[in-house]
């Protein structure tokens, strides 16, 4: 079995750490894989694209821990959704929406079966009270239409606009990483755009950011299949005073 | 079998890497955890308490291996504490202060057991040439009164102090974590708390910090049974301009 | 079976989160450890000095996966490297060059067979499409000379200067750590030296830099065998406005 954990904790306090000896203290046999704890403290948006760009390489069966959680302490919910090849535990603020938009999702629970929980549960740490024990359990063979009551998913925002043919398509910057390279929602179905404008600057499109020179901003379809921005050698975010939201405009040809 | 690591080495150089390679090497068969390696460079402090905070989770017969060690390459002591639980590995330097507060300690040895260590010892590295493998090789089941001479343990000072009842309670800020949240010294036996003074600021009792309003400063009773002060959303620590040992008073009701 | 990671992802974006994915999905059976993802972007000094400083503490047949690649997308090569105990992946732009130096190599493939890529290369991101897929087949038993056809390797710079007897030993600082301590390129076969020049500034030479006094610089052979300096408590970069080049002048007795 394996379990992947995302979450806004960072890796200094010890909250992750918490968090894998509750799992390996309930199932001794699963695998963790760490996907992000570096997630910005609240930062919905980024900690959705992070587990989007990676879960789709993970073994079948896996089980993914999302905690990015403004709400703990509240009466938000959890929810539980299973997808054909994964299990996935989150907060029910909109983690999930771009695993959601991506698949027919029949079987959504919300997470109330307090027997799959530590027996003392805080209020301000349901990853390592609630997320963890309930991942390990199921890892263990516990059904998952014993977590909760079944429950309806909200229908997820549209997120990715198909880029193919001619015409100009809209799009949004919806994640930066940490070389400073822009990632859109533009998903490219063939290499055949020209241009993209961003905050009044005109990218030129190739094939791969290497073909810039130092420095100069380029887009390109980037490792996830979304048309990106980059500076080779460069932070293009900076270089654009771009973010989260930004919109662009792709002229196809 | 499981080692769990703590130190103040951060993950960039490849020191962790290093101590894991001597581990896997002599005990394939282990886990490992990280608790945390971005404690700062010689903070004992910090190190403590993250180790107090996530070892009761571990599963049973874990091995700690505890790096924070300013005396490195001089003659302080590596001693090694035995709980009913677990191993603790760690430099005689306070480290393990708030586990023996906890605990009857009658099973210490101070690890001298050359058999037990990497062949060359350097000046700078026991993580590597001492920690690691004396823990792999406790992993691989060699008898824990092999590593030294038993020796006495120094008393630890009084760490927490229980709060229940009504009356006035003194305590310390003994942590700041990434969030900017403060914790305290003082243990919740109850929810009777009503007022917290520091640094000349008076904080509420709250349920939680989600009670609060945006970056309002709330104290409450943390995940690790502390009393603990956030402001939602906000960065408590910086608001009270806070620090490790500041004075606290609680008014209980 | 034992895959080890050295790259300039960083943890944050998920992108080495997906590289072991692709691994574990291979090679369920493989162990992972990291050796660092904060290797600066591009900085294939740092990163070959970390592998450096490392590798040997390995399991034997670990396999290294190396991706410091500034070149990705372009038409650099990728080169597998097999010494007595390990395998070594990585782009051919030197990141290999202190392995190399201390080997007899006649093992090198360039790795070209697609069948062991994922079925997509995207032109960003071989660390996940080319390099993780490659070391997880490797893992499973495939053959080493099915990777791609033998090539010859550049002979690598020569990298040290051993020191030993009397003299003036010319070096070179070749990297520097979190802690701010400065490693030369000086090997020390024994403990004769006596005054180390950087910068305008003499260092004395001590057994460990704990010999020194708060903040006072110390030259001491440190934990791989190379002459270091440091400043107990303090920060030797910046106290000596030294980086990656810098010349250091010994003089041994």
């Amino acid at each position: 079995m394996m379990i992947a954990l995302l979450t806004h904790f960072g890796t200094r306090d010890g909250y992750v750490a918490a968090m894998k000896a509750v799992i390996k203290t309930i199932c001794p046999t699963t695998g963790i894989i760490d996907i992000s704890h570096e997630i910005l403290p609240q930062h919905i948006a980024q900690g959705k694209f992070v587990l989007w760009t990676t879960y789709r390489y993970f073994p079948s069966a896996t089980i993914f821990v999302c905690v990015v959680d403004p709400g703990v302490g509240t009466n938000r919910k959890i929810i539980a959704v299973k997808t054909k090849d994964y299990i996935f535990l989150a907060p029910d603020n909109g983690l999930l929406d771009m695993i959601v938009a991506e698949h027919e999702i029949n079987k959504v629970r919300q997470v109330t079966n307090q027997k799959y929980f530590l027996r003392n549960v805080s209020n301000t740490f349901h990853g390592r009270d609630i997320f963890s024990p309930v991942a390990a359990h199921l890892a263990n063979g516990v059904k998952f239409r014993s977590l909760g009551p079944a429950i309806a998913l909200k229908k997820s925002p549209r997120i990715f606009t198909d880029v193919s043919g001619n015409g100009e398509f809209n799009g949004n910057i919806i994640y930066e990483d940490r070389f400073g390279n822009l990632v859109t929602n533009l998903k490219m179905k063939n290499k055949s755009g020209s241009k993209l404008k961003i905050n009044g600057v005109t990218v030129p499109l190739k094939v791969t950011y290497a073909e810039g020179s130092e420095g100069e901003l380029v887009a390109y379809t980037g490792s996830s299949g979304l048309l990106e921005i980059a500076a080779r050698n460069g932070n293009a975010r900076q270089l654009l005073k771009a973010q989260y939201g930004d919109r662009v405009v792709l002229a196809a040809k």
